[in-house]
């Protein structure tokens, strides 16, 4: 037996007994150490790792428990072939035909890889100044209160509840959680039956869209707006309407009337943040009871929200059920999760779930459970606080270095969300700006993507603030806007003024 | 205030300070204690709850530090207004006109709740005899090893990994075990962008359909087939080909040329659990190569073998990458968890990828780390054999009461799976049998929606056996038996034989 299987892996956190144990394993599974063979002693191999001889006799009992290893009497510990039965062992055979591979491209009915996308490098939290939107501060996660849940999840009654297959069923208790703590926090009120979880905001609007949409339906959408909205909504119909958006969000009167759905962001519009007006949500809502119109609101970083009182949703006015609200954790607790749900008609909802349960079923009973409990705890609560301050503050020294460094380029004012929308010199190619900056280590989004049209202005970039700790802040923004400086500079020496 | 606020959840397993800390947090969030209320000294509500002093002492002082409550020298604790920020209050509008609601009907552009679908109840597990396919039986859970899995995950390392929205990505530690560990028992080798992590094997359909199948194009499905695979297909294409199965599955010389897919189970057919034999699996791969067909393969069960070798899947023999493989850890590790894979050509693994960003971004990154910790520690391997031996000792004892109790029923000869498929009397009806069944405490599946015509045979039905208690086999079957006989007498006394 060659040494070299047993040394133990370099860096892990587990127990000693843990590392032997698994090494043991990988060694046995990959076919290292064949199928009857002994094993070393205990002592033997003990003095090999450098561990207590107690040690290896845990991690083979353990073994022999688990049927990796039989213990015979006065002979040692043997491989258990019982354990590699039911395994394939034939290698891929070499001595096959020559290859021929289908043409996929022909193949596929669409090609959602040339969907335009939002870039940002997974790796963005290694960038000193990672101005990212939609991910989240690594130090405000709610770690102990998420253990503190799992655990909950994993008593044995609990496993036994959600280890099944629910089919086309949600877990009640995440249900009520939502509709008594969740949605009252946004003057929704709504029945079980009203009320669907989904895999984060974003598989509502997928469901919606394979349920409701057909290739001719007329769908609204703000202009600039989301882009994983429009790339969903584009799949499915080949009507969609760009909807202008001005410092208040939605131009609600300019809304054509052969509009069938519009997808609106109120609380705070994506990208500019700007929240709707009363005036025009009740115009909005006037609107899709005169013309039969189905407004599909996503409620993203409502709980963020840093002068003043909180707009209830749209969905709160709503009487006709002509709203369909969508809502998400994966602004608050971890995007990472997935977890979402949607508000609607009873009618509407029943069929959205039937939809579900045709792609997926439901989403993973594990996770609804663990969420269930941090919503009753009311860690979501405590959390949503503990957030505001932090982007408050955030938010607070944005705007202000912003008006300092950036005199020249231009936001909306508003009061919520967890990024600001600028409009930098009109010269400015902000692609062109966001790819120096990555070499500065600032990560920002170019704002182009946003836009419905071809001929996008290029000027405008979005800056996040909820995964940037606050300290970096102020060093960023001034490195940043001294690229734009330089920039513009050398803008104006190749194209002088007039 | 109010007294009732102040006694303690009748049943839980928490510990005192914890639900005493959560009865005050419902009761803030809910609005019973008002912002700024005082609370009662700690001896007071100590004395009310029959608690230890302490145990309140901690549990206010766990709620100051969450933001619940405000601690004010000398004068004790009240609610801290702050924690209700951002919280919507207003209670819905009741002056509102009267509703005009959309017409949800007319909007519909599919149904899919019209579909059929294998109906079981979701409290299986309080009938006696639980016959039911699918659904694990609690006792044969992982329950530590999947608890020593989750907490690994819950680590401060893991869960900053694991938070982010990782957009289209999978943890490539999950990949790294499905392709070293899962995907070689089956005699599968991919590459890393040859993999695509999927919501369960479900939801690879429902892909692979939208991606690939447009109105016209012509799918074979198996008859009788899995239903779910029937309706995924069903709501993309109008073009569903039933092809025969007989006692050996899928009879290969009989797909049309004219078929651009084929999905097929060849491990253990779904419902007859027969094994395609080596000779149909390459004449199926040959048909594929001259008819340029692409073989849809659900390797479900593929872990379930009782007699003689396991046969590889379909996928190893696979040299022109004609074979999509579609598995899942549904049948062995939970079914609620909705962990799946797809393995094919990296062209189209990249497209499916596009499309399942564009539904849902990716499947929950926190249980992709604990599955790959739970496949990387060997638990997934040892639970298999755990399985396989409580399996076989069912499937032994099934099949031989089943040719006592049951001689004039038939079911084909097969060696796998976790079910058995029973023809019963040509003049039973299965679905009134188990309806019938069902009142004596007994859940099978009627067969009829397996088949695809809709003049079915009525007398099939399948038998699970994974969920059901080994100790309740005999006594359900002999009470099913009792039931088919009683059911034929009096068929026999309505309709005398001549």
């Amino acid at each position: 037996m060659r040494d070299y299987l047993f040394r133990l892996p370099d860096s892990s956190g587990a127990s000693l007994q843990t590392q032997v144990r698994e090494m043991l394993v990988s060694a046995i599974l990959d076919g290292h150490i064949p199928d009857g063979a002994p094993l070393p002693s205990c002592r033997r191999l003990a003095h090999q790792l450098s561990v207590s001889r107690n040690t290896v006799v845990l991690a083979y009992e353990r073994l022999v428990e688990e049927g990796y290893l039989l213990s015979k009497e006065r002979s040692g510990y043997f491989v258990n072939g019982d354990i590699l039965a039911g395994r394939v062992r034939a290698a891929p055979s070499k001595d096959a035909p020559a290859a021929m591979p289908p043409d996929w491209d022909r193949r596929f009915a669409s090609r959602p890889s040339a969907l335009k996308h939002v870039r940002k490098p997974l790796d963005w939290e290694r960038y000193p100044y990672p101005f990212v939107y939609g991910q989240l501060d690594p130090a405000l996660l709610p770690i102990a209160d998420w253990r503190e849940c799992c655990r909950q999840a994993l008593s044995v009654l609990e496993m036994r509840g959600w280890a099944r297959d629910l089919i086309d069923h949600d877990d009640p208790l995440l249900v009520q959680e939502i509709r008594t703590r969740v949605l009252p926090r946004r003057g929704v009120w709504a029945e079980p039956d009203q009320i669907l979880i989904t895999m984060g905001a974003q598989h509502a609007l997928y469901i919606l869209a394979s349920l409701l949409m057909r290739r001719d339906t007329v769908v609204g959408i703000e202009n600039p707006g989301y882009p994983d909205a429009r790339n969903i909504f584009s799949t499915v119909s080949d009507h969609l309407l760009p909807l202008r958006v001005d410092h208040q969000g939605l131009v609600v009167d300019e809304i054509p009337e052969r509009c069938r759905y519009v997808f609106v962001t109120p609380s705070h519009h994506c990208p500019t943040t700007a929240t709707l007006p009363l005036a025009r949500r009740e115009a909005l809502l006037s609107r899709a009871r005169t013309t039969d119109l189905i407004v599909i609101e996503d409620d993203y970083e409502a709980e963020t929200n840093y002068v003043g009182e909180p707009t209830p949703a749209l969905k709160s006015l709503d009487t006709d059920q002509r709203v369909v609200y969508v809502g998400s954790l994966s602004k608050t607790l971890a995007p990472g999760l997935r977890v979402g749900y949607m508000v609607g008609a009873a009618d509407l909802i029943r069929e959205a779930r039937a939809m579900r349960r045709l792609m997926l079923r439901h989403p993973p009973t594990n996770n609804q459970r663990t969420v269930a409990h941090f919503l009753s705890a009311g860690h979501h609560d405590s959390l949503v606080r503990r957030l505001s301050h932090a982007y408050t503050a955030r938010w607070q020294l944005m705007g202000r270095l912003l008006s300092e460094l950036l005199p020249n380029a231009s936001q909306p004012s508003t009061f919520g969300g967890t990024s600001f929308w600028v409009a930098g010199p009109e010269t400015l190619d902000a692609s062109a700006l966001a790819t120096l900056a990555e070499q500065h280590g600032i990560i920002i989004e170019p704002g182009e993507i946003y836009f419905a049209q071809h001929n996008a202005p290029k000027n405008y970039f979005r800056l996040g603030f909820s995964s940037i700790p606050v300290e970096r802040i102020e060093p960023g923004l001034r490195a940043l806007a001294g690229l734009i400086d330089g920039m513009s500079a050398a803008a104006g020496a190749d194209h002088p003024r007039h």
